[in-house]
C-alpha cells in the first residue's frame, strides 16, 4: 500500500503530528523544491484524469441518489474544464515569487548588531471546507507555496474525489522533495473535532461553510481561527446618487450569485435619493427578488406598484442568501454608518455616491473589510483581487482580513545578528542604540 | 465631577460600549488631532507632576506595609525620572509618522475599477498589565497613535497612581479632540472577568503578567489574544564558538534581569563544544547563577570543579524566573532545534556560533519570534528593537509576533472605487480583470 493511501487512514490527532514535524522541514527548504513541487502536482494531476474523474462520477452519483440541489452538484462535478482551471492556478502559483525567506524590514540596532524580518509559513494550517473538490486543490496549492503543512477536510458529498485529487498532491508533492506528512487528508465528522483539540500541532484553523458551522468551531477551540461566520453585506444609495447606475450595482450584488456571502442582503436609502431607490427597486422586482422594507421604504415603494413586505429588527440581522432584499431609508450618511456597523457582519459594504466627502466618511467609519464605491459587493473575492486564489475570506481585524491569500498564510520571525552582543553594556550606557532603518 | 472621575465608576461592559462607539470616530480623525493629543497628554502629566507623585507615595506607603519585595517597589515607583520618560516617549510618538491610512497596496483590477488596501485601527484594545503605572502611558500613547480606543487594568498595588495618570490622560485626549470614551480605566478584579465575555465591543485583548494568568485569560474568551504566556529561551552552543563570546552572552542572557521573559532558561551545548561549555558553566557559576544539568553536561562540569545539579525533563519545561540554568548537552545542530522546537515557548531562542550555514539553519528552522546568533536574548524587546514602546511580546504566530508596537496595533480595510462595476460584466465575458499593480 502507498504512502499516500495509509494517511487516510491516520486519525487527525496522528496526521497533525506529522504534520507539526513536517513543517519545520518545510520552513528551511529552498524555495525552488516548492516552485518544482507546485509543477508535479500539476502533471500528477493531469496524468490521472481518468482516475480522478471516476472518482468525482462516484461522488456525483451518490449525490443524486440523496437527492442533491442542481447548484450543489455543479459544484461537486470535477469535470476537464475544472482540472484544467486548477492546474493553470497551480502553474501560476509556481510562477510567483517565493514569498518564504522576504526580508521586510532591516534595521542596525548597534554597531555589528543587525535585526532583520524575514516572512515565514505559519506552520500547520487545518482548512475544512465545503463539497468543492476544485477547493482542495487550490488550498493545497496554496499551502505549498507558502511552505505551510495543511490537513484537509472536505465535504462528504466530494470524499472520492477528494482522496483521488490528495492522493495524486501528495505523492507528486513527497517525490518533488517535499517532507512526508506536507499534506493531510480527514474524512470524516470525528475528525474534525478531534482537530479543535490539536492546539499544540495546529496553528490556525479556516473554516468554510455555515454561519452557525464557523461560530461553532470559534468557541470549541484554542486554535485561532480565520473566516466569517456570516456575510451581511449593505449597499447605501447617497443623496447624490445616479439612478441607474444604482439600480444596475443593486441588482449585480443581489442576484448575480445570490447565495455567496458576499452578495448584499440590505439596502440603504437616504430619504432624499428617491429616484434611485425607486429605480433599484423596480430594477430589483423586475430580477424576481422579493423586497422587504421598514415603514418609509413602504410608502415610497407601494404607492408606485412595487410590491414590498414589513421588515423587522430580525431582517437587518439577516443572511437571507437568497433572492429577498430587505430595504431601510435613513437621514443621513451617519445614520446609515451606524447600522451597518450595528447590524453587519463586518464584511463587505457600499456606498453609491457621486459625493466624494461622503464616499471618503464611509470609507473611514465603516468598520469593515471592504468598503466600497460605486461597485457590487461581488467583487470581494481573492481571485478578483488578483491574489491568484484564497483560502477564505476574513472578518476578523487580526491577521489577514478580507479575502485571505499568500500573504495572509505567511508569519515573520525575527532575526538579529550580533558578535557577542550583550544587553548589559546598553543598560551601563557603555554602548548606545542606533536603530538605523537600513530597510522597509 | 469632571467626565474623566465618572469613567472610573463605569462597569466594563459599560466602558467597552462607549468605547466602541469612539472607535468609530477615532478611525476616521484626522492624524493631527492624535498627533496634538499625544503632546497634549504629555503636558498635562507634566502640570499634574505633583498630584501624580502624591498618588504614587500613596501606592507605595500601602505596598510597602503589604511587604513587596525591592525590585516590585521599583516597578511601582513612578519618579521624576520616569515621568521625564513617558513624556519623552509620547513626544516621539507624536512625531512619527503617521500609521493610519498608510496606504500598503493599489492594484487597478480592471479599468476604472480599483483596490487599495489601507492601514486602519483594529478598534477597541483591552490591555492587562502588570503594577507598572509607566506602561500605561506607553500603551495609551501606542493606542492614541494609532486610532485605537484602549481599557487599561492595571496591577491593583499601583491603583492610585493610574487612577492619576489616567484622568490626566483622559482629559488632555478629549480636550485635545479625541472623542469621549476613547480610553477607559477598569480596576478590579470583577472587571476583568467582564471584559472576558465582551467579543462584540472588544477586539483584542494584551494580557500581560503570569503564564497561568495569561493561559485563563486565552481559555476564557473568544477575544483573540496576543501575548505570551511562558518565555522558555534557549541559548546552544555550537560546535564552531568562542569560548569568551558564549561566557559573555549567556552570563548576560542569565543574569542581565532573570524575571524576564526573554532571558533565557535552558543552555544547549553541543558536545564538541566543551571549551565554550566551560567558559559559560564557570562565568555563571561566578555570577551566582544554580547549573542544573542532564548526566552529560554534569559529567563535564563536575570534574571541573563547577557544582551541578541533576536536570530531569521537568527542568525543560520550567521559566525559572530567577538565577537558575539548565544545561543539556546534544550531538548535534538538529537535536538542539529539536528540543527548543519541543519544549521552548516560541519567544526567543539564540545560536553562538562562528558557522554560517548552522546559523541559518537554526534561523529558518526553529519555529521562534526571535531567533538569535551571537547575541543576548535580552534584546528582544520593542524599545530595543527601536519601536519606540511595546504593549506586550506575542508568542503566536497569528498577527502580530514578537513585540508588538505601532505595526501591530493597526489593521487595515480594503477599499474598491468603481463606476458602477458589476460582476456579471466578468463572468459573462463582457469585461476582463487587468489587476495591474499600481503600488506594493
Amino acid at each position: 500500500m502507498s504512502k499516500e493511501m495509509e494517511t487516510g487512514k491516520m486519525g487527525a490527532r496522528a496526521l497533525a503530528r506529522r504534520a507539526k514535524e513536517a513543517s519545520f522541514a518545510l520552513a528551511a527548504l529552498p524555495g525552488d523544491v516548492r516552485r518544482r513541487a507546485l509543477k508535479a502536482v500539476a502533471k500528477a494531476l493531469k496524468d490521472r484524469e481518468q482516475e480522478i474523474k471516476a472518482a468525482n462520477e462516484r461522488d456525483l452519483e451518490a449525490a443524486r441518489r440523496d437527492g442533491l440541489q442542481a447548484p450543489a452538484l455543479k459544484r461537486l462535478q470535477f469535470d476537464a474544464a475544472k482540472l484544467r482551471d486548477v492546474c493553470l492556478g497551480l502553474e501560476a502559483l509556481a510562477e510567483m515569487e517565493d514569498p518564504v525567506g522576504r526580508e521586510q524590514m532591516r534595521t542596525e540596532l548597534a554597531e555589528g548588531l543587525v535585526l532583520s524580518r524575514v516572512a515565514c509559513p505559519i506552520g500547520v494550517i487545518g482548512v475544512i471546507f465545503e463539497s468543492r473538490p476544485d477547493a482542495l486543490v487550490q488550498i493545497g496549492g496554496l499551502c505549498i507555496r507558502t511552505g505551510n503543512a495543511v490537513l484537509l477536510k472536505g465535504g462528504r458529498e466530494a470524499l472520492f474525489t477528494n482522496r483521488a485529487l490528495f492522493d495524486a498532491l501528495y505523492a507528486a508533492g513527497v517525490q518533488a522533495g517535499l517532507p512526508e506528512g506536507f499534506a493531510g487528508l480527514l474524512t470524516t465528522r470525528e475528525d474534525v473535532g478531534e482537530m479543535l483539540g490539536l492546539d499544540a500541532d495546529i496553528d490556525l484553523l479556516i473554516p468554510r461553510g455555515s454561519g452557525a458551522f464557523v461560530r461553532y468551531i470559534m468557541d470549541n477551540s484554542r486554535i485561532p481561527v480565520l473566516g466569517h461566520s456570516d456575510g451581511i453585506c449593505h449597499l447605501y444609495i447617497d443623496a447624490a446618487c445616479d439612478a441607474q447606475m444604482a439600480a444596475r450595482v443593486v441588482v449585480d450584488a443581489k442576484t448575480q450569485y445570490p447565495a455567496a456571502c458576499n452578495a448584499v442582503e440590505t439596502l440603504l436609502a437616504h430619504r432624499d435619493a428617491r429616484d434611485a431607490l425607486l429605480a433599484a427597486a423596480a430594477a430589483l422586482r423586475d430580477a424576481g427578488v422579493r423586497l422587504k422594507g421598514d415603514a418609509r421604504a413602504q410608502a415610497l415603494l407601494v404607492p408606485e406598484g412595487i410590491a414590498c413586505e414589513a421588515a423587522d429588527e430580525e431582517d437587518w440581522k439577516t443572511e437571507y442568501l437568497g433572492n429577498v432584499l430587505s430595504i431601510r431609508v435613513v437621514d443621513s450618511l451617519e445614520e446609515a454608518i451606524a447600522h451597518i456597523n450595528r447590524y453587519g457582519s463586518h464584511h463587505t459594504d457600499g456606498i453609491l455616491t457621486d459625493d466624494d466627502a461622503a464616499a471618503a466618511c464611509f470609507a473611514a467609519r465603516v468598520d469593515s473589510a471592504g468598503v466600497y464605491r460605486n461597485c457590487s459587493t461581488r467583487f470581494a473575492d481573492g481571485y478578483r483581487y488578483g491574489f491568484g486564489a484564497e483560502v477564505g475570506i476574513s472578518t476578523g481585524k487580526i491577521h489577514a482580513r478580507g479575502p485571505v491569500g499568500i500573504e495572509g498564510l505567511c508569519s515573520y520571525k525575527y532575526i538579529l545578528t550580533g558578535h557577542g552582543d550583550i544587553v548589559e553594556d546598553f543598560a551601563k550606557g557603555r554602548r548606545a542604540f542606533t536603530h538605523t532603518k537600513l530597510r522597509g
